[in-house]
């Protein structure tokens, strides 16, 4: 596990400022703590250490998940890791399936998807939008998952190519408008995630899962407190990040049901229970 | 993509009650809205619907790594999703890695770890508790995972058996009593996670971590906020879980810097400021 | 200070619960600790300690103003404590004061009212179910508030019989329609206060404060997060009361500003910036 | 109601921004939107309009409770309106009590609880630096309180002058310290309430608190969300104040109970269980 030229690696400063860089002969890289020769990092393994031209330490550590995302180059809002984190687990994201993203904008979630569906899946991301797509491309190849990921500059209304797809996920500024497209694509049991920002995107949103076939609707908002650890003085934060987006959450079925069979219970837009009290 | 005997279902009914049921030839499941005949579902596929012998309606769905985890059999508190989706991403657990669990317990965690690494990595999964890890083992296989996970019955301070361990998730009374076992099975550069739901072991955690060369500690908590989501009517839950547990994180640096070289820097127990803020 | 015939006391028992009585010659009150003799409790000072018959001990305490509402009897979902609390400092109630409360149904607000223009002003509660009415004046009186309130069956639409009131608190399904009524009665710079449970309902009212003149529009949400103090093992409370309803307000201007004179600017919307960040 | 000289007013621009200003004959006021003469406001009613020399206009509205306290001269942190308000009402303060407040700082709270006594109580605020202590005079007497307080520079150590006082407010940086103290002025049955940013302050807090007689030992934390609401696109804000402080309340006891009348189980450290589920 030594780095080698080409890798990327994640540079932490002694006062807990982040780089990610990629490593390079003959780059010098500049920090505010002196300029760093990025070759001296070859042959070292993550843990190590590497020094600035001022003799500044930087650890070198290899990048998560959480650090590409956040570093992608923003052309737009990015989804957070705290989002993108809870998406891949409700939705049941895993190796091997087949995934569409419709409106991948600086493609943060595209690799958060692209990583859960490696080594064996492939996500279909799209945009209308191609300066969007030429970025959300750029930064999933530095982000190392090319191969995972098939990028379609097109708009939401005209559909998506794929068919039995087993998760969609929609970013949208009216996603009701990619749910239809959406339902014909996706799988039977396969699940639909939708993120926005407003309490009205989010009921037009819900009104359309229904209508289309999906059911299970769940709508979330996920909170991060950062807790601020020091012995004998340790309180949360005193700001936070208080909301991104809500993320609502349906799954397909297929028979259609009649009302006598009780269609309409299930077209109810009736939110899933607390699952903590579901056991 | 069609249903066979010994496929795992997630019965939804019309009232958005979920079940968890392994398809058997003679098997008759119970339900409040009448039994039903597991076989039936045999030969369709996730998205059709099958009925009770009241005649009430039941779609058929493939669980999801969230209902996999809440439907564990618990003899213990389980982690729950919002924190295992969490520690996924934020501690970059990835196909192919090796993973050490120390307090397996239900093995909801275990789960999702197992889930992560799939297809090539494997998770250790360390209990103290026999019957603990009975149970888990069950859950695990149960969840269809077995492949990915060795469980080991074994108290934390005899250390763990693996080296060069990519992420070792800590779940234990006293967390700092598995710091050392960690940093010295875990690479340059591996994370380690702890989860804890007083701020006094978290204080602990925080300290023993920065004594045992680990960097960019970071502790936060995920609260998941419902959203009753109805047209006209739409507003938060008017309940919620508002604590499970606080979760820190952790990256290991091998050299240890002498303090010109700014190590005592590096040993400050300095939390990651807010990544939204770092771009 | 002594406790005397017909005073409150709040008893507290070993087991952190407690009651609300009126002290009578006669009374016997039952708990789940034994029968106690109110007469105990004459001549007693609040901090003293009154035995049940069981030989339990119960802490005489005097109530406060959350105990007074907490204790009231319902015949609907109350206004708690948080949101009172908000209510009475933001809108700037006090001592002498002139208060319309529309929709006071079980009368918890209105005794916090009460409280604040005590002992110069007066509180006019409207509601148009007279047993709503009748229930509230009960507790209103029961709380030692009666002087200070003045209670109306009418319906909102109807409008006020006052005039020049400082502060206008519309609790009501739909706030909307009591804003013209309330614009009207309310006196320049005078205050009005909304509680809504529902999303749609704070945009409905907003949208008309806005149209009656009212300016400096803030809607806020208040959290009481509960913590578990114990020596060693602190943390949050594992679930709380996550939504109650959203409180807006705003200040009445009674100069329409024509457009040229940027009339339309304070027309708009403009939720009031973070009082944190204004200094 | 028409302002005159000497009168305190509250501009409001038409884009929110505010200002709390005294009405003098000669002061020209600069905003950013152009100077404004004071004299402008005489002979004026609030809710009226004047205009800068820019042709802007400002609404004169008169100053809340919350406006006093957000635009005191701060030297020190301020205690925030959202804990002031709890403050008020948890600890029960109503017009004609004694309340003593130790660590006045700047004078916010002062000013909320001078508010709450009026007209016919006392507030007695300690403050052992003179520099805080004469600025927080200043600033109560420009919010028009200075009748209602009674300034005194003392170290919290040194105890109290008083006796029976009915409600004892702590922010200090260790509020242990002035717990026996305090036990020492509140009468039975009166209110303590201490301010503090960290887990640990709260913990020792409330052991004194424990030890020095008080009961019924609530710890909470108040959280405000601000709702941005405008039409069609409603949703909370994007960051927020996650922290100010906790917020630990208690009563006297008067009788020390022996361990046979069960003394020990009122000592112990036990939460107030959640008041929504104690009806």
């Amino acid at each position: 596990m030594h780095i080698k030229l080409g890798d990327y690696v994640f540079l932490l400063s002694s006062d807990n400022k982040t780089f990610l860089v990629r490593v390079k002969e003959e780059k010098v890289f500049g920090t505010h703590l002196g300029n760093i020769n990025l070759k001296d990092a070859i042959g070292k393994r993550y843990g190590e250490v590497i020094y600035s031209q001022l003799g500044k330490p930087f650890i070198l550590l290899d990048p998560t998940l959480e650090d590409k995302m956040m570093k992608v180059k923003r052309l737009t809002q990015i989804i957070y890791p705290k989002d993108a984190a809870l998406i891949l687990l409700k939705a049941g994201i895993q190796s091997g399936m087949t995934v569409v993203e419709c409106g991948s904008g600086s493609g943060a979630l595209t690799i958060a998807l692209a990583s859960a569906v490696a080594p064996a899946g492939k996500v279909y991301a799209y945009d209308r939008r191609e300066d969007f797509l030429e970025n959300a491309k750029k930064n999933v190849e530095d982000a190392g998952f090319s191969d995972f990921v098939e990028f379609k500059l097109r708009d939401v209304e005209e559909g998506f190519d794929e068919n039995e797809v087993d998760v969609i996920v929609l970013d949208l500024p009216s996603p009701w408008e990619g749910v239809p497209s959406a339902a014909r694509s996706i799988r039977g049991g396969g699940r639909i995630a939708s993120l926005s920002p407003t309490y009205n995107q989010v009921e037009k949103t819900a009104e359309s899962l229904s209508e289309n076939g999906f059911v299970y609707l769940d709508t979330v908002e996920v909170l991060i407190r950062k807790i601020l650890v020091r012995t004998g003085k340790t309180r949360p934060f005193e700001r936070m990040v208080s909301h991104t987006g809500f993320l609502t959450f349906g799954r397909k079925a297929i028979k259609v049901l009649s009302l006598e069979e009780g269609g309409d219970e299930f077209k109810t837009i009736r939110p899933q229970f607390d699952p903590d009290e579901q056991s």
